[in-house]
């Protein structure tokens, strides 16, 4: 396809156009991204996510700062579950565009869910897929933490930092194990702030509890992102992660796990279609129908319209 | 199956037992949903949410207690989306013990997410079958507020109470406009305290914002559920809301976008066992090793997976 091409020379406007076609799940998105799946996989993907509050589009921001004074260029997916605005008219994007986003080798994308959120999960992945293809050689994919929400969307990052802050209160007590458990690198950001030695405390308590035996014990840095303090410490920590993963295997492992949760949501949403088509025929009405008139129920119906893809099972 | 006739003669024990064969994904479940879905439809479902804090439980403890008094049978299900825990061990059914859990006419459950959300909502669906079947007059789902969860457990009520408190500072500017639109009826709780007056008043000025039209107003009602005041009120609420939807017609058609909706989460959930069952012959596996060495990408992969379904649909 030609805008495959044109996103594959370095055009921008192709690459805003193919971003734009995936949210919008116009016909030949998938298509594209078919295309241009063996050239995605160069990018280190960094998820940030963290509770409103915490400072984490500061951080990216330093980070991104941070990574272009080494020559590096990033691309910025701000994901926010809870809003359903997607495109540039976040107001995230206006308040960075002094900061970075006038920059040449900067490409910033706020996404929302239109749609569930199962939706949103694929489209970042796919997202994702496009900067990298693009040439984007850092991916930051910053999510605001809303529980499921988070989990879902950094699932395609390689290194996943978590933002705390000092002061919430009781909010250390509520992250949840899940996020624990995802966070590569822990941030107790606003560290100029009461409480700071505290939260971290806290935090190196809880990652201690963590029963699960791991060979990368993650780093809990202390940062003032507003004013860039400790943004480098940051910078390193995440290359030192990259490298462990590399190192150790648990790249390679990562990526298989990765692909096979991004193959079975693709199968999800193909169903997803193939289901969309059905009702647009009426097939889903006369089912609907069936089931009010108590002629089927709907697990049996269920049976009825997934009859090929039994059969096939059964052979 | 001999579990459904005995569910059907009232057997409690059986009722616990089916709930848990659905919990577990137990084989026989969903032939037993199917075996009793015909003697379904008679319950009146009743969603309960709102944040933590704000005293659900207690508006659903109370307003069970009202119902018995009128000689009404209740099943409470306690949906917790960021709990792990199902069954029976949560907090919440042992401060219930006292007031409502050993009265023969109420049945108490607790689910939480064991697997993901979507899992979750359609087991809620399923134990809501099953305790319709068995003849309770009233089910009443309670679910802590958290984003898009509460949206996808209601979804089966046949009416929504959001209930709210004043106090929370900033908590009503924070509801999302998909929590006013699923609101049938609004409860400002703990109304004794400062601010109710105020907490109403907004509630009261958002919803008028909002644009749709309805044939149904939402009343909102100040209670003080810990001293049961107004909790008769609540009551009558939920009558009319049924009553209006009967008189309106808007019970058929809430009817039919629930069967509907049930429908294509079953067959989600079918797909789902479709690849657990692919992933145990290492399909799957095999799939993910081509993608990870570019013989296919997983867009293709997918369609390639899902072929028999994409043939049927080309006849």
């Amino acid at each position: 396809m030609e805008i495959v091409s044109e996103l594959l020379s370095g055009d921008r406007r192709a690459l805003a156009r193919l971003i734009s076609m995936v949210e919008n799940l116009e016909p030949g998105a998938k298509k594209a991204l078919s295309e241009l799946y063996s050239y995605t996989g160069n990018a280190h993907v960094i998820g940030i996510t963290g509770p409103p509050g915490s400072g984490k589009s500061t951080v990216v921001d330093k980070l991104t700062l941070e990574l272009l004074d080494e020559g590096k260029s990033v691309g910025i997916i701000a994901v926010d579950p809870t809003s359903p605005f997607t495109g540039g008219a976040l107001l995230g994007d206006r308040v960075r565009m002094n900061e970075v986003s006038l920059d040449e080798d900067v490409f910033i994308r706020s996404m929302g869910t239109r749609g569930h959120l199962g939706g949103l999960a694929t489209k970042t992945r796919d997202v994702i897929k496009i900067l990298d293809a693009f040439g984007k050689d850092f991916i930051l994919v910053e999510t605001v933490g809303a529980g499921q929400s988070e989990v879902e969307v950094v699932k395609a990052a390689h290194t996943t930092i978590i933002v705390e802050v000092p002061g919430l209160g009781d909010d250390i007590q509520a992250i949840k194990a899940g996020i624990l458990e995802i966070g590569d690198i822990f941030i107790v950001n606003k560290a100029d702030r009461d409480g700071a030695d505290n939260t971290a405390r806290e935090l190196d308590t809880m990652l201690g509890m963590n029963q699960e035996e791991k060979d990368w014990e993650p780093p809990i840095l202390k940062t003032v992102a507003k004013e860039g303090k400790n943004i480098d410490e940051l910078n390193d920590a995440i290359s030192s992660h990259l490298s462990h993963l590399k190192e150790t295997g648990g790249f390679e492992e990562l990526k298989k796990k990765q692909i096979r949760d991004e193959f079975l949501d693709i199968v999800r949403e193909k169903i997803y279609s193939y289901t969309m088509e059905r009702t647009a025929e009426g097939k889903i009405d006369e089912i609907v129908e069936n089931v009010m008139n108590s002629e089927i129920d709907p697990y049996s119906a269920a049976e009825d319209f997934l009859e090929p893809l039994e059969e096939d099972r059964k052979d």
